[in-house]
């Protein structure tokens, strides 16, 4: 049993690529991150596309660290390598001991591999000679590797998009929509950085279980929206789906958002300015994060100099309405 | 008390992302540098976009100085470390006095961070040569980090655009427009470099306020352009706004547009031909930037061979005309 | 003779750039990695595009292959430039025979080229020294050279598709296509890689020979699909043309498609996440990829939990269909 | 007085940013390779944008050849300073006379730019160390920017089209222009690389002057064309106008063309397949590139197996055909 009006064909599931899921134990199919909370077998187990992607959006905490163990690691092994097969080959090493020993291998092989190569350690000899060649040849590849990997990182546009905690159901009244819609879904967003994003543009994909002689079948309808592009995020946008005759969500409550598992998946489109870049956010609201009969505060605020300001800690204020 | 035509409402203010600002004190909305005049409260103090984007922008000079200040002050971080931990591990010096010495150690470590390593001076002794490796791979990281962020000084598409300094009101009159316009807002661009721009588009936002009942609510709306896109600017474009009946400016005065606190907000897209890319400038004239009843003067001249060319310095001269 | 149905015009040939190819010995015109598969002549010999294209393309044990030979080479042609002319000028050597000297030699050349120069082995007299000073000015632009191919190997951004193995022809129904179509063509894909496609959108090219006059003519013509894009390719993509009466293959058999030399030319085009930038994916079915009476099997499974996954190991598994 | 039929108002100058440039002493108004052909005055002298343009857009011996005078100007520099304020600053020095001392300077300063630092040539004292600590960061900055610019080199996407030489007019027939087009305007194109140009867009623009009460006014008409775009440039690609009644071309002879100083500048868009990215193109045909009652010859052959191919030597051919 269906509660929602007849979806229109256009709007139906084969648009987004999420088939026939059907999802009714209640897990999201869009995490809040955007990324598709779905299992995938039978992937390739190595995959150099994955491991870059992780090490330019890793945060910079780990990622240097991991620069360091990197170093350490490959350090430690050329070391081995040279106390192993030729510790004779190493000349110029001053050591009481055999730790002290190592350690001297040890700085030959990081003075080989950053190339800083001072000479009072000094490689003699076929094995350690080649040994030392390959080294400093490692070093200079790796530290490639880590300049690419650093201008990937910070090349890499990415919107941070702050989004509002609840999406909420106000009352609403609009010139274009008055006789036809006075309730609306909304949820707000602003830019976290300072950086400017433009030709920004937003979607709101309506998800839910439908029952089809028993069976369950998810269903995906795009909700119509009073604005779904602006020209300059500079402040706080609130989109807005005014749920007017047409809306899907017309005479749905509270608890049977529940009961047919909606979710509601968002995503935005904008223009990075710095990058000049197209740049994608998605995120998601579940049923349980739906405000019936609320209204978002203003996050305006005058200056004493009578300058326009935004407060972003108030993006997912809202005010309970009695109705 | 509202000076305008009834506004079409596909015009209005949610468009821009401006929100329903209210800006009565007279600043401006837009910069002229194209960012937005808005205060931002609750945002995150640290932010390496940020950081990034003014390593990017920022212009040569400070960004050189800026190189030299960070190599020095790493330099003398190090020699500090080398001096209060392991005076005694360096070898090779030779100095006569306490400041000789301290020098001696800062050139070890200029020596090591740029891992030229000449050698008469060399590490010795755990901690020394500990200390080296780390300074050795933080300099390799630095200049990896130089490399990109040279990288993407030089490769960040940007389109500098000159404007016209003010916005004038001129008579009019086109073959399109004849019975309905006799004048027109225009301003004019060009481009300051050599490189092409193709593909250019424009587009005019006026802002305004608006007296609702004893209210004032800030508006916004496009302007319609005699021509919105053109394919190469390969001399000046005079961007034209002719004043006809469904003009919203249709019956302003200079005075009008003050009291209102008129602002023209301007964005011009194109694509860069060096960089083959996207590029977005923005700029904003306020009603004290508007002449009435004047001419843009022609910035073409031709040379003795017959060639036609532009004189960038007379693009914002115009002629006040007697009516 | 035709056996096809009248080709409306907008769809014929000069819109694909194959231009009036006729193929009819039976060879693919785009082969199934989405290159051409033409002759060309005349082309230039030498093309560093071309160079570039295979070394960011080719796969990383042949590119770290290629680092490690070019290193030896140009090692090795050093070494013979100072063995051959200036063998006096390297200092501070250790052989017993001429190998050895040799070795000696290229170990030099290795240390100068990686900037590594311990000092053991140190230029002395003009020709040795300016020798070394050039081969360091050429090792440091070797390793900017493989900086710059590093970023881009990484940088590319290249869509991972898995495509079915098979075409296949199923019955079919579909709402809006209940009374013309009960049959479809059919192809399925999926990303191969964890990183997301969105907004990815498909198109199949029908392409083949038209008897005229006795005379062969490639004929293409783009078939109309079900769903031509997809906002986001979470799972698989079922590419579905409805066999209608509008479609050129209403009535054909695999008989006829092999007679007429029929080649299905497939495109994607999509956005990838991770680069943030449009990528392009090509592929091609010949008519003996085609599968008639068949239905695709489903890729989907639910795990103990609950939760949706799908297995990209079944992606060109179908069942065949008794009729 | 207009030989040419009433444009179309939509068609006319303004959309194509070059104004009412009259160019009536018969300078091309766009430069084969696509530039604009006009002068600029008041340009700012330095501009690093165009810099680095022309860093990347030169060939790769000019810019071979820059990168050793750069290096060795830079060592000359280097090494005068060390000569000039502490000859006695660099250690280890073996010289007979003058000449050879201040090559062993120079060597010096080689070592120290590279960071090959042997050690043999060490610097000793506060100025001479302090200047080789310097000339290490210049060194290391200089090839962080030679990185850069190689990977600007490499990664800059450019359409290398071939162009036929002529542009010529041909007896037509086309369905769809069939009682409208019996000659056609045509010019081909085909890629001069191995890579893949898809969704490939032309644009003839046709410019002319224009007698207008006596004073020469310039317009500019874009050509309609039977075919705008295709999907893919594998072959050759001949652009056609079918010259139907509504084409300014009409009835116009080679000595109106002459006279009316007639140009045509072609566009071309496409997406490159290696980079993928958008690419652009422009070049122009001047009144005396236009050959009338010609035909272009066929660039296809067929090899031994049976396998397609076009030949781009014969591009420009074409045959003139006696009416």
């Amino acid at each position: 049993m269906s509660l929602l009006p007849k979806i229109k064909r256009k709007n139906d599931a084969p648009e987004f690529g999420f088939g026939n899921v059907t999802n009714n134990s209640g897990f999201r199919i869009l995490n809040t991150d955007g990324s598709a909370n779905i299992i995938r077998k039978g992937e390739p187990k190595f995959n150099l596309i994955n491991i870059y992607h992780s090490l330019v959006s890793m945060n910079w905490w780990r990622f240097n660290l991991l620069i360091i163990v990197f170093y350490s690691v490959l350090n430690l092994f050329f070391a081995s390598l040279y106390y192993i097969f030729t510790p004779e080959g190493i000349r110029g090493m001053e050591y009481t001991n055999e730790f002290e020993r190592f350690m001297e291998i040890f700085y030959f092989s990081a003075q080989s591999l950053t190339t800083v190569g001072y000479g009072r350690l000094y490689p003699s000899g076929h094995l350690c000679s080649a040994l030392a060649s390959i080294e400093a040849l490692i070093g200079l590849m790796g530290f490639a590797l880590a300049t690419g990997l650093l201008y990937g990182r910070f090349s890499r546009p990415t919107a941070k998009l702050l989004y509002s905690k609840n999406i909420i159901v106000s009352p609403y009244s609009h010139p274009r929509f008055l006789e036809k819609a006075d309730r609306a879904l909304m949820f707000r967003i602003t830019n976290e950085r300072t950086n400017q994003l433009i030709e920004v543009e937003a979607q709101i994909l309506f998800s839910y279980n439908e029952d089809l002689n028993g069976k369950l079948v998810r269903r995906f309808q795009i909700l119509n929206l009073e604005t779904s592009k602006i020209s300059f995020l500079a402040m706080t946008w609130t989109i807005v789906h005014p749920i007017d005759e047409n809306s899907p969500l017309r005479n749905l409550t509270y608890e049977e958002l529940s009961k047919i598992d909606t979710e509601f998946m968002v995503s935005i489109k904008a223009i990075d300015d710095t990058y000049v870049q197209q740049v994608y956010n998605r995120s998601s609201y579940k049923w349980n994060d739906v405000v019936f009969d609320a209204k978002f505060e203003s996050t305006l605020f005058t200056d004493a100099s009578g300058k326009t300001g935004i407060d972003l800690t108030k993006l997912s204020n809202y005010i309970q309405i009695n109705q």
